[in-house]
């Protein structure tokens, strides 16, 4: 069920954007106003925002908790344009970005090992109860506030708008590769999807020297994955003698496709010690058998975005591979026609909303 | 379906034990034979060995690859009666023990590795096909002969009918503690099944510095486990009050149970990285949610039996922290009523079969 918005606080900055209003998910301009500028808050101009599958979760209610009005996106990058008195690492003209959470409680045991995105209390960038009656409002605007912890700092060789996706593609793949050790040289891993997290993930292990292998259920983008992605082979998971002829191969698998499909042929592909790691959520639960688990010492994991401070690494080693989303720079008023095509899975592997130059609130 | 044993090989030791003939996994005397003693090969007289509960699906054929006659037994203590020219670890006089596995490749990844409890070609102790027509036989019988590879040495401060048990259901609870990190001082795990697994858990958790919660149906076992096994809290899985209370608590369980039972309470008790182990098979899949996964980066993973290497650091652990199982010590003429009491789950925690005082050829 959704939830009504309490009335909202005024603040002092206006800020414009796009939101939706129900759960028919569409989306229209919408005036609210952001928080001052408080004294460990950098304010920034939005230049471009990434547009997430979860986006379409979130405004259409799919999950149950969405509050209107919605206003999505983080995959957030811009310019700064202020800091507060005790900010330490960013100042005005600096290019930051902002994913998928903005504040945690700083004190509990994930919070002090670096593990913010496992807090309890974690506030997420978009639909977030804030406390004064008031949600968190994401990236889809003309301008964000977030205490500087939330921040992190996008190198000046980066592209912007070819950034901004791994603020939450980007790491949702980045974190799990290193958690689980699946980031050694030499390794084999298989990427399950190849939409936005897929496509990246590729990019990731093959800067990390492993060995890439995409699992996806046709053909369709073989030679897309390997010729340009630089993925090392490329299974068709509906191809019983392709998936029997790599069965016990693979270090690891991360899994990013959220549509319910089979563990099974996944964990028969991991060798002894093999890890299946689930990035992404179907809402019916997996089967899982005991006896390949066990005979092979196997495991299924799962993952969430990444902490702040694995943030900053993974834009940091980014920047020094040169590794970028492939995107289609769309303008703010082609945004529901995106969410359409997104949801048909028809873009190449990313939309990213160019606010900079096509969000005008008129005024 | 049971298979038929090709024609037995006449091997140079006449040996005795007692044997299913068929699946209704009725024991009886029976007389076999035994391989010479080879140049690497250790000969023991078998002095106990435990009844697992592996045995009562092993003689009754109930996964489906029995061979009949079969002697069950893979938690074999003895002493040495003979060793061949190359061996290099043992002598006469020597008490030593074989666990689930005599055999092994010797050659690939997982066996370079000492990893022998995961090789593609692992040999098991019962029942297995050796290659010229006859099956390896276990540990209920008189003597046994092995690769000195697969033999661990017994300290002789350990008893041997309390040390039996753990070459089998020791290891398959200590493997999983160290691989999975589960051994740190201060960490928080829970046993869930409270049989011939889960009491040895229990001491091994403890000896290694951990608390331990006994996750069980019902509280019939919370005296004994909190005031003679050592836990330091009981659950009661049917509780809902005990179980939310205890959620978030856990850094890891060892899942010994191998009927059906929800994954998902059991999720909810790890904190965030927890690692769900299973080491009992249930013949159907779980049902695994992914979103407690994806939302607290836990892991659901298997373990089987452990390395040589492994073994001999469990026994001499166990040495060192006095760690015993807990053992009703039978006459080999009550074995077939033991099954019937195990099967009922009526023995606190193991039967051991006095091999040497009881098993008798009459010849």
């Amino acid at each position: 069920m959704a939830r009504e918005t309490a009335k909202e606080a005024k603040h002092p900055k206006q800020a414009f954007g796009w939101a939706a209003r129900d759960s028919s998910g569409v989306l229209s301009p919408f005036n609210f106003s952001r928080r001052a500028t408080g004294e460990k808050d950098v304010t920034f101009k939005v230049l471009y925002c990434g547009v997430c599958h979860t986006d379409i979760h979130m405004i259409k209610n799919e999950w149950g908790f969405s509050s209107y009005p919605m206003v999505p996106g983080h995959e957030v990058v811009g310019e700064v344009t202020e800091v507060g008195s005790k900010v330490e690492k960013f100042k005005v003209g600096d290019k930051v970005g902002v994913g998928y959470i903005v504040g945690s409680c700083r004190s509990c045991d994930n919070c002090t090992n670096d593990l913010e995105n496992y807090c309890p209390k974690i506030m997420l960038t978009s639909g977030a109860f804030v406390g004064d009656g008031t949600t968190t409002y994401g990236g889809y605007s003309d301008l964000m506030v977030a205490d500087e912890h939330f921040i992190v700092r996008i190198p000046d060789t980066l592209s912007l708008d070819a950034t901004a996706p791994l603020l939450c593609a980007g790491i949702t793949v980045y974190s799990p590769l290193r958690y689980y050790g699946l980031d050694k040289p030499g390794l084999h891993v298989g990427v399950v999807g190849l939409g936005g997290l897929g496509h990246v993930a590729i990019k990731f292990a093959k800067a990390m020297g492993l060995k890439v292998t995409v699992i996806s259920t046709s053909s369709n983008k073989k030679q897309e994955a390997m010729e340009h992605l630089g993925a090392d082979s490329f299974l068709v998971s509906r191809d019983h003698d392709q998936i029997k002829a790599a069965i016990g191969t693979m270090d690891g698998i991360i899994d990013t496709v959220s549509a319910t499909h089979p563990l099974l042929p996944l964990i028969d592909l991991l060798k002894s010690n093999g890890k299946l790691v689930l990035v992404g959520a179907p809402e019916k639960p997996f089967e899982l058998p005991a006896f390949p688990l066990i005979m092979g010492r196997k495991m299924v994991g799962g993952s969430c975005t990444g902490s702040m401070k694995e943030m900053q690494e993974m834009i940091d080693f980014a920047a020094e591979h040169n590794i970028k989303a492939e995107v289609e720079v769309i303008p703010i008023d082609y945004v529901n026609t995106a969410m359409e095509r997104l949801h048909k899975g028809d873009v190449r592997y990313r939309f990213v909303i160019d606010i900079g130059n096509t969000l005008n609130s008129g005024l």
